[in-house]
């Protein structure tokens, strides 16, 4: 299916020289996330622009996308719409550029026998929100200046193409054209329906907005599975980190997976030669930056069951690594045995118990437990032998989380 | 819902004094399948038996089934349904208790708007089926003795309670009375439709049929993960083993798991103290019991997730002190810690790749590694270091066995 994104809007509000769509947000231009949820929703992209710039950013990201000029800005949004008649296919997505759509708007979209406004009940600001009124399924009005309405306009509409037939009437008759002008005709004759959308969505006028949407995207991120080092200390770190890299395509979620692996493989060396405190910065080092492979996946739409997997796994095989390299550094012993033996199969036990159980871990989660090295790792300029006996606590409670989570899951059957 | 079965008729071709319905397939008799799998979907079950051999077993084994006598078996089994008309509450299921049906039965009951017969395109002895003819939707004909027929009728109904008044009317003429003839009463008013269900069904009337069933499940039993080693030699042994247990409740699945996990703590102990002979065959046998629980579970309907999340957790870590077992009884030095860690983290990781992927490993499945360790075991015989080798090599297949994984997910995608 064709999505419109109409990105030719003369909007001043934000007082910045940047054209509104390319006003970073995460790291990324507005208008790139919705294209980018678009592309991996495999539709075909048409942008409607005025500013040059918009276009060669565009082109320079993005290959494959269509671009058609608007010269008169002016006459508004509905005109913008006109200027994609001969380009669309039948059926069609319409986005606005500066808004910002959650997931479950591109996971919703349904086929609808008559161009459909997605609303919502909830905006972060009512006054400057295009309202809606319904009645049954028909939506009946439309207007920013509503005093009586159900829903808020979210900006994203499903289009049948007899949309067109309403738009050539109403250019022949004015110069300014509005959306809601057009969707005033439709409704006339019960053409438009309405889609309650259960996510959040973000209109950015001004610069208030923008930072309310920032903040809201960033905990966003923040995944309900992360543990207590994670929320309070990495992802601090890995988020500002991740709104840089997502602006290079190099960067890809996997790659990053790769860079922290390696990270904690070098942890690990230098644990066997005894560089106990480099080692262990290393190792926290590695964990933060295992949070930037998903925060950027997630950023630019290319979340996989693949990338989530080889994470995992790199993710075991570092810790292993570590930890092996820990005992080995503290020589051969009946309890460098042990404390290997119950470090390994602790950390690894309890992810895979985890997964199963689709429970979280309460004590040993992967951040807290390197976490947890680095600070035995500090704590050898003390005694020596305080990271050690950190392995071996680590180790018992991880084992203790797996048994937690067994017990867990009995019960909850 | 209510469940009706009919285990009155007094057929003797089996050649034994046992009432049919209580002659075992894979060690329960084969009503006890079918009362198992009814329960397991809560439905509350109804018995109609003649001989008190029947009554007695399933008071002694169940609580809670209704069962009613009946006393004129030789009216056949559509007299014995004309007997719980004032038992069953409204639709009910009606099943023969000489008929083993697979899983799919029971997963796919629908509430139907008219009596429907189960029926299938397969049978295993044609001659002696009772087969059916259809039109649209519409059962026209039912018989032993058709020669145009569509499916063979498997001996499992959906029953609307107007069946009864069709039933009154032929006990008022009819001594004897099949289920066929109420079958046929109701198609002439076109009450009757078919269900095909896709899954396996025996009638058993011989000796020949028993054997053929119990052969097939049996085959049914070996799980497509079973890796060479299970397929081989493992399974020709716990099969045999299940097969008794099922007739004791105290062996749950449960305590099965349990069993073969204190075997293999009991076989690690001796690798401890290097009687690795005798900890080499009770790792085997350790293996060989991790068997049953899963066989158990299924033949009497009691799989459940915490049963297998219970057996994977419990399976690693007799595992992980096998081998941790193994590497120390070797004592203590970079090779020994190497290889601890190498097959400590190799056999979880197998694991825990094989779960996330949901692809089976091609060398190192559980049966394989414990199978190795067992060789590995008796070859001490020949040279005190070979089992240190095979505890290396099983460590470096199975990680071979993780990458292989990745790499054929990844190419999956």
């Amino acid at each position: 299916m064709d999505a419109v994104i109409l990105a030719s809007g003369l909007s001043k509000r934000m007082g910045t020289n940047i054209p509104k769509p390319l006003i970073r947000l995460l790291g990324l231009p507005i208008i790139e996330h919705t294209i980018r949820k678009l592309l991996a929703k495999n539709y075909r992209v048409i942008v409607v622009y005025h500013k040059k710039e918009i276009a060669n950013y565009l082109r320079k990201r993005f290959s494959g996308i269509i671009l058609i000029y608007n010269p008169e800005p002016e006459r508004e949004n509905g005109y913008s719409l006109y200027l994609v008649k001969d380009h669309v296919r039948g059926d069609f997505l319409l986005l606005m550029s500066d808004h910002y759509y959650g997931d479950k708007f591109f996971e919703d979209v349904k086929r609808h026998n008559r161009t459909t406004i997605y609303v919502s009940k909830f905006v972060h600001d009512a006054e400057e929100a295009t309202k809606v009124k319904v009645r049954g399924e028909d939506v009946i009005n439309i207007g920013k200046g509503l005093k009586d309405y159900d829903y808020y306009d979210t900006g994203f509409f499903y289009c049948k193409y007899d949309i067109f037939s309403y738009i050539d009437k109403l250019v022949k008759t004015r110069y300014k054209i509005s959306i809601s002008d057009i969707i005033l005709e439709l409704s006339k004759d019960k053409r438009v329906g309405y889609y309650v959308v259960e996510d959040f969505w973000f209109d950015i006028d001004t610069k208030d907005d923008l930072r309310v949407a920032e903040k809201f995207l960033e905990r966003n991120l923040i995944k309900k599975e992360d543990g207590i080092v994670s929320r309070n200390l990495n992802r601090k770190i890995s988020i500002p980190i991740s709104k840089i890299l997502v602006r290079y395509d190099v960067f890809t979620p996997n790659l990053i997976t790769l860079l922290s692996f390696m990270i904690g493989i070098i942890s690990g060396v230098f644990f066997l030669v005894k560089k106990y405190i480099l080692a262990g910065i290393l190792a926290q080092i590695s964990s933060i930056i295992d949070g930037c492979d998903g925060e950027v996946a997630r950023i630019k739409a290319m979340r996989s069951s693949f990338g989530a997997i080889f994470d995992a796994v790199l993710d075991r095989y570092a810790d292993v690594f570590i930890m092996a390299s820990i005992a080995i550094s503290y020589g051969f012993s009946l309890l460098t045995s042990i404390i290997l033996a119950l470090a390994i199969s602790g950390t690894i036990m309890i992810s895979y118990t985890s997964h199963m159980t689709k429970l979280r871990p309460k004590f040993m989660s992967r951040d807290v437990r390197l976490f947890l090295i680095m600070i035995g790792s500090l704590l050898t300029i003390l005694n020596k032998n305080l990271l050690l006996y950190m392995l071996f606590l680590i180790g018992i409670f991880s084992h203790i989380d797996v048994i937690f989570m067994i017990f867990r899951k009995k019960k909850a059957i």
